[in-house]
């Protein structure tokens, strides 16, 4: 334990005494929200009772804020533009003195775009507040400093770093409090209970130990990542990628294919091998449309035919270039057999309802 | 997930959707006193505010009491004599129609002690409160089938059962309501946020298809302890048994060594080959007297003379041999070189302080 965390501090740059382990990024989105919220009950008079999310966080801060509401927090959820831009002025206004806690995340789970995060941070600073940042899909795509970024809480999770289901962490910058979620044996130096789950650990630290190759491997991810949506726009009609103009992670890219269902365009897919998704991959197979790209400004319409691709480190341009071909086969066979009215509700390349 | 989920309800004599996986025992616990606790709070002027617990409850249970307790909840410890048995009188004076939830365990972990937990469950209904166990000692030791306990909760650590940690259970009968304690995307019907612990879940399902084999390993492991027992009775002088004319899981015994210090011992055992606990396992090297041992009424010094060994399915007939020969020659070099003074206070085979 003492070796892992040490070699994940290292690769966070943080120091090994900051970093609280958890069950997964979840868990770790839930402490740092209802950490900070019980903290602050206790504290009488002095109490700040003021939340700030973006409009595109993970459904475990989502739906640990809207718990919060329920226990009487005021929380203020800022807008994100279909650029995938936050909006800096509804930021700059929500924030004041009563805010207790801002959480906004590094990179957003379906888009890939990345926040000016610490930027926000020290805005959130200068009123008192403190910064969470939920940094799940950060491990592995950018090099990433906690110091540097200046956040009191960060979540990380082993599993989308090729490591195992059942770690995940909550980074908690030295002096910040923040009530146990999870009451137990002293684990954690009390921070949070229960016997923590070694080989999980363990396999997250071997992963940390390469980050030398981190930079490298997002370069080749973000030139398989570029090369896969130049070949689709030339070779499918009116796709269009979301946030595609606002910082990305390397990875990820969020396609919009008009004419066509994201749903029945990802059976297509995986028939053939190809393992894509419609949305947050905790939603697969539920038939609602993405409401993070509802939140961005999408219509309905748009999100029902988006499309999430990610790519790892071990992606190859074979693969890339086998997918495309794939994909341009399915989209046009999917194309040909859809109504009329459909097709040329969809064929615009432009948002049908807004 | 499904196949895993039913093997673990047969073996546990549940329905498989009664079963919520969490990180381990730990969160169970937790989820099961405060998910009680957070959905009374919503129900007003109706709500029931007492929580009963015994006085021997895991530090998860414990430790969250006290936060109940901190957050305006009544919360009442049952004592627990020294022959390990509930006191039923204090129980009954307890119970009352205000009262939520009792949690008390199974067994407890150090002494093994088993309580009578569906005679408990039955008075607590008949008030109208809710029953958990915390039953993470008896997977394994006990058979087991939860809808004839009758309980309403109880608690289930994949690790305590030769499986892996970061998987655990907490049962909820069907009907009964609890609040969330991780929100999330909507794993587990919406009970309990977070990506699941496949490989830990699927770890254990594969030991619960062993459940035939479990009254035999606690028919070997029973003998393999009275036989551990007996040739300690007869070979090292003044030995006591903790709860042993109370009923207990098979595999525990937790002895009093007088005259020699319990953390002493274990180096000593422990650098001949032998794993043994001074109480706890998830307070190893604290160096306070068990608070389970006090809270039965034993005195710090024989608590501080305390040891607890544990079997398993795979311990044989000669590994228990050689722990008594090696346990026989470390009592008697450590008595031989301890000060005349504690030794006379140490070697009337009673409590030195009440």
């Amino acid at each position: 334990m003492r070796e892992a965390r040490a070699k994940i501090a290292k690769f966070l740059g943080a120091n090994p005494l900051e970093l609280v382990f958890t069950s997964g990024g979840t868990e770790a989105n839930n402490l740092a929200l209802k950490g900070v919220f019980e903290t602050q009950a206790s504290r009488g008079s002095e109490k700040r009772n003021r939340y700030l999310i973006s409009s595109v966080e993970h459904p475990s801060i989502k739906r640990t804020a809207e718990y919060l509401e329920s226990r009487g927090a005021e929380v203020v959820v800022i807008p994100v533009n279909r650029r995938g831009e936050i909006d800096l002025a509804a930021y700059d206004a929500a924030l004041n003195e009563d805010t207790a806690l801002v959480s906004i995340m590094l990179a957003n789970n379906e888009t890939g775009n990345v926040f000016p995060i610490k930027e926000l941070a020290a805005r959130a600073h200068a009123k008192g507040a403190l910064f969470h940042s939920d940094c799940v899909q950060a491990l592995g795509k950018l090099e990433l400093n906690l110091t540097d970024l200046g956040v009191d809480l960060a979540t990380f999770s082993g599993h989308k770093f090729y490591s195992l289901k059942g770690a995940g962490i909550l980074y908690t910058r030295r002096g910040v409090q923040l009530e146990s979620l999870i009451h137990g044996g002293g684990q954690e130096r009390h921070r949070r209970g229960g016997t923590e789950n070694t080989l999980a650990i363990a396999a997250l630290a071997s992963m940390c130990e390469l980050k030398d190759d981190v930079a490298r491997h997002a370069e080749t991810m973000r030139e398989l990542r570029d090369h896969l949506e130049k070949r689709i726009f030339s070779e499918i009609t009116h796709v269009r990628v979301t946030g595609a103009d606002s910082p990305r992670v390397p990875n990820t890219s969020s396609l919009i294919v008009p004419g066509v269902d994201g749903e029945i365009l990802l059976m297509n897919l995986d028939l053939k091998g190809f393992a894509v998704s419609t949305g947050a991959a905790c939603s697969s197979g539920s038939p609602e449309p993405s409401p993070v790209l509802l939140a961005m400004g999408l219509s309905r319409r748009e999100a029902q035919s988006s499309l999430r691709v990610g790519l790892g480190w071990s992606t190859t341009r074979e693969e890339v270039d086998r997918f495309v071909d794939t994909l341009v086969g399915v989209v046009s066979h999917l194309r040909s057999i859809m109504p009329n009215d459909v097709k040329s509700g969809q064929f615009k390349g432009e948002p049908c309802e807004v």
